[in-house]
Order: C-alpha cells, then sequence, then structure tokens
C-alpha cells in the first residue's frame, strides 16, 4: 500500500490536517444508550460532518485493542502489525527522546540487591521520580569508548539508557529475570540468535552495567539496575518518502512527539493546550503540508473512568474546530487513535469514528459526528492505515493508477 | 491473526457462546420482499439485537459460496483459504470419524465393471445404503501389515477408507477416471509429486484394492471400487492453543462435530433435538469456556427449498435464545456458517447476519436480527474469519496490542 501511494503521489498546494482526539470513541453507560461522543454537545463537529464524510476506522483488526504506539501507526498509514516498534524504541519515545539509526534504546528499572547480588525489590521501592531522577543524574557519567551514551529519567524507578554507535544490534535478552531472591541476569543474546552487532551490543551492555553498580553502591534503594526491550529505531520509511508531504507534529506529550518522529515528521511549536496547538498550527501553517495534531486529554479522562469529564474534553475539542477550517485545509481529518470508553477505563477495540472533509467529500446522510453516524458514513468501515491514503485521495495528491 | 490472537489472550472466567444456526441468511421470494429470517417471529433474537451489535459476515470472500467445511473452518477463525480440509478428512469428519495425525483418508465409492475391468457405472446403481453398508462390513477383513485400517459406510455407494499408520503421505492422485468404459486407475503419486511417505501409502492402496477387488468379484453391482481425495487430518492450531479456551462443541450431525474435532473442541453430549443441545450446554456450564453450538434444520429447509418450513425451524431456533441467555455468556454469537435461500435451495455467497451480545457491545440501532438490520449494524460487513477475535474482544479476552 505504501509504495502504491509512493507511485501515485502528486504535488499540489493543499494541505492536510489529521485531528487526532486520542481515545475519542466510547461506550454507552448501558446498553442502548448514548457514548461520550453522542453526549457531547458539538456543533462544529456536527455541522462538518454534514459537508464531510464519516467512516468507522478499525485501529489494527476487528476485536484488537491498541497501544499507542500501533494506533498511532495505523493512522500514519502504517501497517501496525508489519512495523513494530520495540518497547525500548516507544520508551524513548514516550519521554521525547529523538532516536538515530543508530540508537539501541532500553528501559531500565532501578531495583534493589542484597549483599549476595540477588534482587530484594524489581522496583527500588518504587522511589519517586524526583529521586530518581538525581540518581539517574549519577550515572550520566559513564564513558565507555566507541559509543555515546544517553542516560534519561523516566518516572519512579524506570529509566532510558540509549547507546549511540555504528553497528549496534538490539537481539539481546532482557537481564530482569522477573522475580526476587535471584540475580540480575548477565546481558546475552537472545537464545539462539547468532549476531555480531548485538554481541557488540551486549558487550556495551556489560560495561554498562559494571559502571553503574559502582556508582549506585551506596544508594539505600536503587542500589542496581535491570535492562529490558533492547531496541533499535523502528525501520520505515519516512512521510517525505511515501507521501512527498513536508509533515509536522504538534503534541503535548512526549509520547506522541516520539512516535511522529518515527516517521520522519517535524517536532514543532511548544504548546500546553490544545489552543497553544493550535497558535502552532496557524503560526506554521505555511511551512508544512502535513500537520498532525493531538489531543490527550479524551483519552486521559476516558482512562480515568470518567464519562462526563471525558464528555466536557470531546467539548473543548469541537471549540478549536471553527479556527482549523478557517485555514482551509484541502483535507482535514478528525479521528482518533482507537477509544478509551470511560465505562471501561482503558483502550478498547471498539472502532472509531473518522470524519473527512474535503471539497472532494462524497457527503453522507449523517447529521453529527458520532459512532452512531459513523456506523451508516460513507466511508463504512475500514483499517485506520487506510486513512492517510483516503486524506491524500481527498486532497487531491494521488494520481491515477493504470491508464 | 491467528499468532496475534494467540500472543494476545487473556485467562478470563467469562464464557463465550456460539451459536451456529446453519445456512440461516436467506433471499426473499422477490425481489424486496421479505427474507426467511425477516418473515419469522423471533422475539427473543429482536430483544438480543437491541442491546447487541449486529454485522454481516461474508464466508470466505465476496461472491464465494462455502461448503460446510470452509463455512465452519471462517467462523472457528481459521482462514478458509489457508486452512484446507482435504475432501478425504472432511467425509471421514462428516460420518464422526476421529482422524489421528497418523491417518489418511480416503472417499470410496461402490462401482461396477465389466469382466475387461472397465467402469460400467461409476456409482454402483447408487446401491442403497443398508445394501452398501452390508458390502462395507465385508471389507473390514482387509488387513496389510504395518498399517490399521478403518472401513466405514458413509451413504448409497459411498464409504471411507482410513489407514493409519506412521508416516503415510496424501499426494495421491484419485483413481476415479471420472468416466466408464475405461479401467480404474492405479493409485499413484499426484503428476510430478516425488514424496516417499506418499509412495508408501500408494502402496498400501494398491495392496487394499486388490484385497477388495477379490472380496467384492461376486457383488452384483458393487464389485469395485474407487479411491479418492487421499487426505490427512488438516494440520491446525487448535482453539486451546489460539484462544487459550477449553472448547466443546454440541451437536447433531456428526460433520459438525468432526470439524470441530479438527480444532480440537471436545464433541460433549448426546442430543437429537435443538432442545436437548441446550441441555448439554446447561448442563456442561461449568466444564468449558466456549461452546459451539449447531442448530442444523434451518439448512436442511433451506436446501429442500422450503420457505415456510425454513421459516419454522428460525422460530424453533429463536425460542431456545433465553435458555442460552439465562447462562448469562460473556459474549453470545449468533451467526450462520452461510446462507441457504430457500429460493435456491443451496448453499449461497449471500453474507450471514451475525450478532453480538456482550456488555462490551457498542449497540447499534437495530430493532430486530435480520438481514437488513445487519447490513446497517455497527459490525459492517467483515470476513467470518474475524468473529472469533470480535467474540474474544467483547468477552474481555485479549490484552492490549502494544504500548
Amino acid at each position: 500500500m505504501l509504495n502504491l501511494v509512493k507511485s501515485l503521489r502528486d504535488t499540489t498546494d493543499g494541505k492536510i490536517v489529521m485531528l487526532v482526539a486520542d481515545g475519542i470513541g466510547g461506550l454507552a453507560r448501558k446498553p442502548g444508550g448514548l457514548t461520550e461522543l453522542e453526549t457531547a454537545k458539538t456543533p462544529n463537529l456536527d455541522a462538518l460532518a454534514k459537508i464531510g464524510v464519516q467512516g468507522l476506522s478499525t485501529p489494527i483488526k476487528p476485536g484488537i485493542t491498541p497501544g499507542s504506539g500501533p494506533g498511532h501507526l495505523g493512522l500514519f498509514g502504517y501497517d501496525p502489525l508489519r512495523f513494530i516498534i520495540g518497547r525500548g524504541a516507544l520508551e524513548a519515545a514516550g519521554i521525547g527522546f529523538a532516536m538515530t539509526d543508530n540508537d539501541v534504546a532500553i528501559r531500565c528499572n532501578f531495583c534493589t540487591t542484597d549483599a549476595a547480588g540477588n534482587i530484594t525489590d524489581r522496583r527500588a521501592g518504587r522511589i519517586p521520580s524526583e529521586e530518581s531522577a538525581a540518581v539517574v543524574q549519577k550515572l550520566k557519567v559513564i564513558k565507555i569508548p566507541g559509543v555515546e551514551i544517553f542516560v534519561e529519567p523516566v518516572k519512579e524507578h524506570r529509566f532510558v539508557v540509549v547507546f549511540r554507535g555504528e553497528g549496534l544490534g538490539d537481539s539481546v535478552a532482557d537481564t530482569d529475570p522477573q522475580k526476587t531472591g535471584v540475580p540480575i541476569l548477565a546481558p546475552a543474546l537472545h537464545d539462539g540468535v547468532k549476531c555480531a552487532a548485538s554481541e557488540k551490543t551486549v558487550k556495551i551492555a556489560k560495561e554498562f552495567h559494571a559502571q553503574a553498580v559502582k556508582i549506585l553502591a551506596d544508594e539505600p534503594k536503587a542500589n542496581n539496575h535491570t535492562m529490558r526491550g533492547f531496541a533499535r529505531k523502528p525501520h520505515m520509511p519516512s512521510y517525505e518518502e511515501i507521501y512527498g508531504l513536508k509533515s509536522a507534529c504538534i503534541a503535548v506529550y512526549p509520547m506522541y512527539k516520539g512516535l511522529a518522529s518515527f516517521a520522519g515528521m517535524d517536532i514543532i511549536g511548544k504548546a500546553a493546550t490544545l489552543a497553544e496547538e493550535i497558535d502552532v498550527l496557524e503560526k506554521e501553517w505555511k511551512n508544512y503540508d502535513f500537520f498532525f495534531v493531538h489531543f490527550k486529554y479524551t483519552d486521559s479522562r476516558g482512562e480515568d473512568g470518567q464519562f462526563d469529564e471525558k464528555v466536557k474534553m470531546i467539548e473543548e475539542f469541537d471549540t478549536i474546530i471553527p479556527r482549523v477550517t478557517a485555514l482551509k485545509p484541502a483535507c482535514l481529518v478528525v479521528t482518533g487513535d482507537h477509544s478509551t470508553p470511560a465505562v471501561m477505563a482503558s483502550h478498547s477495540f471498539h472502532p472509531v469514528p473518522t470524519l473527512l472533509v474535503s471539497d472532494l467529500a462524497r457527503t453522507d446522510a449523517a447529521e453529527e459526528y458520532s459512532e452512531r453516524a459513523a456506523v451508516r458514513g460513507g466511508l463504512g468501515q475500514f483499517e485506520a492505515m487506510y486513512i492517510m491514503p483516503m486524506a491524500m485521495g481527498h486532497a487531491g495528491k494521488l494520481g491515477k493508477f493504470g491508464a
């Protein structure tokens, strides 16, 4: 599909905006009732529904609940079952660390070991983030010849280590034995793997751990650490390569910036609110062909199980719509990376109402943007990875296939 | 897809029930009229439609009419274009013969040959089943060293032979020349195939036929036989392996028990009617996580071309619904393996109304369970192989894909 799109793309002036209200799809409190989106007053989105075309996107496959990583890869047009983001790389993305092709990222946990070297607490008592960050700071002195090392705090006992150097492989097994009373495992290749590049990483990981243990020796809780999810940057063609679009990400949370950076988007602006994100959009309008704008709080309130609060977040999301349409994108996409029903207080497998607005939209009968309207929408039901080709088509950016 | 489901499955308490009304989908007598299902009074199914979510499942691919084998494989979540049940294995399944991994099953036809050995009747005058069974009985004396042999009657001139032994292949061509006036072909490998395991089977088949011809010499009609569809048991992961579900099949007809046994389900209970099948369901409720309950007569009356009788069978099917819902499955699936419109008196390619009932169902606008309601249902249109992943999701039995 990516090759097909790449082979057909046209360069035109119009811009594409993808507004992602994270976890926007929902569920009614009771069967037959209204979802969060159906409950919310969304006059601006409903006005768009009347001139646009709607449908339901399945993030991965029917019945499958996506995490944020694969959920966004699908929105960006990548087959999320083919392009897998390793856990270390996702953790790096989560703190907004910009990985290069020479990097191996590792999720690390501080832990506590006893005098015999056996683990007594796999999470070092979940030490507070500030305390943990101070310990991470100490590890920054670690030097290993031939490799650049980054050590960055995440949250509580978690931190990220990135090795940057030529020819580093990531077929390295976790050093966390997943239980207490036993020693941390030495870094080693995955069972049955032979890989010189990954052996190089194993060597570096051993040296890193040896130096870290000395530095941490006097820590009361975080006197040791485990390493998990060794991962290189996912290897995927960039937005520029596929779509020929100069692309930008506007997001508040580091995770989404990291995911967009895997797709080669520029991360632009500093925004702490949705309104500020739209400020960035307006300011940078002339500089890009594609904008991914991420709104987090629909998902957050869903995850918290707060139906009414999620409704309010959707209503806030609705208020910025006129500022976006005033910019006259050739195609505006409104969607989510997955559903987060408040009644489930978690991501879910339910398909996501997805709306395309464009002069080329074949308008359906929808009077509003909602799950119910999307069921009967003109786009039908489709996998999320087809949203980008549809957006490209609706923006007049795809030529004819065959004569 | 199976690997994906396998990697995400969660163990939870809730149970899944799949009620399969064979061939339930239909056609109106005249374009624009009501189908059998739409004609039937189904208050219980309609009540479920109001709280559940509906859609149309395509058994194989659009326009493709399935046999019972691939139809059910799709319902069980196997890609029916990938997991092929050889004809011999299907025939064995059809009589409820439990194949092992060491078996090769063969569909045999009694036929009539003349003194010169040329076929004069490929079906031995379609001798009645009782007569045929008596002849089959005679063949049971055949012994071949190193292999266990089963000879079982099917219907009229048809019977099944199973060779059980180590290392038997099934790349063996049919011995039926498909015309009269010529001799039966000798067992041989498929053209161009080299396979020591299948050569072993060829040798055994030759010996079997040689012994059979002697035994049958004095039969007036069934004095010879052909062999077709040599097939090993289909190689597929079991329900337990894929879904982690302890699974049971409740069916009246042997064919469906055989198909379920390929998926590794336990075949439970003895039932001659739908009501008795539900007796078994109630009795065994605590012992399994998944129940496949098969109702045959919707298909039978469709195949007979009896519209009104099929309507009655659907109404009978409707009456048992309250007994099933009283058991409170985490997810109830109501579907069919294909459509069998009475006006066609055969299986058809039409998609099948499929209803999921669960606390996690995102209810659609359907007021009834029917073809028309399913067109506008929240599940959209999908291949039957996605029903199981959807059921797993709706039963809360699938974890998140990626972080």
